[in-house]
């Protein structure tokens, strides 16, 4: 393995303590070389199914061999395991506890280690911030290329939770949901690009009390004040109000319920 | 060129999702060594004109050869172009929409490059995401070595938008307004040092229901919970209360008028 | 000493404004090659107090030689003095005004200076952000290797501000307060592990109008929405609701106080 790849940090600390600062610190004592990029600290706390849709969004994006440590860890301290995960182009390092769920069902998986060789991690663990103590440790000692196999014995059975899939209807109506707003205000549903080109009769979506009709290209296109969806960048359809935040001037929130169909 | 500056991101993307992470790891995907400074991700939403204010403030305390990669886009994936500008000390990299009207009449310009060649894009350009798409690739090429001219053709009248500028009267009474609150409710004006370095008079600043007496020269020789004025770090006139925010304090906000005159 | 050792920055500026990544722009003016780490930007602004105890439960985890630079600093242009502090493992810059305290206590002091020499200062001094003017200057200078001794004359008797100290009766009853609560809504005190591990009678903390008679090991142990205590990752008791903002949930603040005994 290359040295010094770079590492990423992807948690739900927020930015108001130091607790991302200080695995920084952590990762620097052990490899005073390691290159750190803040991937995202906002997750909604402890929402490891929140956490799972942005990192999805975002860890592609990363040069080959990127170690990326993403830790929302509601269980840290119980019996969940915490681990690493070797694929095809990159490290994942955080707790076995389904945030990892995207990656094992599409990455290419070689290995998956329990993180359990103390010798690796810090002194003295706490059993409130394992970020600290058992992850930066191990991306820090894997930064310097040690392999693998050397932090722990192989886990077989990760655990793996669902995200909310659109059910697509044999009449062609998808049926899906809002499961993220973002920094814009603009509401993410779990409805991609390939559920919806389908068809070039009128499109229509429907959620709680709105019909929007316009499927745009850029927001630019829009009408002032009027909610218009569009395919956003993560491939994904979205609502959005141009210039304005669509979940302040909607009143729709994160699992709301959305039908599209063709009228 | 010389390799390997400095990239700076400046965007309005706050810090709640992953799109500037997503951003740097485009530019290491690219330049795997490329040294990524984070300037400011809070601009008010699709805010040019805070944007470009917040960016005038910030971009020239850099090293020469910076480049600075700035995005606040409403108009993405529209007719805008996105464009690379070079200057006698910088790099500038963007949508043409305004947002660089201070650099632009400011700093010496040697050349404007319309981003136009698509082998410097990603693969599948979104309409949404061209911080992304286009101006991470173009910063990362850039750092790497390659010649402004290689992305596109010359670009001959960029955007230009006006910012407030304050009145001088006759009588030397200045008319100015309110431009932006910071982090502390520091309300800082639109009205420079050197407008006001002109009289040995009473200073008097009148703003809404408020007559401010107080120019001083630094927070701490200020009374508690009253307002005054002083000269703050970019050398503009401020209002602020001492340990305190002046705009929660006084019930201020950008936009309001300030008057200035001497009695 | 070491060339090129890392650099963190600890301020109240926030991330609105682009105050923080102004001094990195000075800093990689006279290094280039700085290493630039984010430690924390919202200590509670112009909270002196706060910002030694969230600075002290993050420094320590940085490498030998680190230079922590450090930015609470509501005396900002009167008469308090800019410091540097050599320890034995450290390097600390800022104002001297008891944000260091728990530093000057705690670690091994090798010498203090006071920042005098304005050849190491900016060219224009504010009298409102000596962040960029003058402690992002020295720290850089130092980190090219400039000797401490440089930047001024030795300073004898530096501020020192009292925290909030537990007090621990005969009886084994312990009073102490909370002084923060962090992004999850966990209520820390002034309370830490030593004090408490002295009996195996039953434990009892009460805090206003509440009793909790739980200290568990981890926060997975806890029942859904009850208050419960434990030794959190600073080694300080605090008050925790499961998966929940335990400063919501119970509408306990910092400064409340609270009592331990056994029963």
């Amino acid at each position: 393995m290359k040295h010094n790849p770079i590492i990423t940090l992807f948690t739900d600390f927020g930015t108001s303590d130091p607790y991302a600062g200080i695995m920084k610190g952590v990762i620097l004592s052990i490899n005073p070389g390691a290159r750190i990029i803040d991937l995202c600290h906002t997750v909604p706390p402890q929402d490891i199914r929140a956490g799972g849709l942005i990192f999805k969004s975002a860890y592609s994006f990363f040069p080959d061999k990127t170690i990326h440590l993403a830790v929302v860890d509601p269980g840290v301290g119980s019996r969940r395991a915490p681990i690493l995960i070797e694929t095809e182009k990159f490290f994942f390092i955080g707790p076995d506890n389904g945030l990892f769920s995207h990656i094992l069902s599409k990455e290419k998986v070689i290995k998956i280690i329990a993180l359990a060789n103390t010798d690796y991690f810090l002194e003295n663990i706490s059993s409130t911030f394992h970020g600290r103590d058992i992850f930066a440790p191990a991306a820090a000692h894997l930064s310097k290329g040690l392999a693998p196999e050397t932090f722990g014995p192989l886990l077989n059975n990760p655990v793996m939770i669902d995200f909310p899939e659109p059910l697509i209807l044999s009449s062609g109506e998808i049926k899906g949901e809002i499961i993220h707003a973002d920094h814009f205000g603009n509401l993410i549903t779990n409805i991609d690009r390939n559920c919806l080109e389908k068809s070039d009769k009128p499109f229509c979506a429907e959620i709680k009390h709105l019909k929007i009709k316009k499927l745009l290209s850029c927001y630019a296109d829009a009408e002032n004040k009027e909610p218009f969806c569009l395919i956003g960048s993560t491939g994904q359809l979205e609502i959005s109000v141009k210039n304005q935040s669509a979940q302040i001037q909607t009143g729709i929130k994160k699992g709301d319920k959305i039908r599209i169909f063709r009228d």
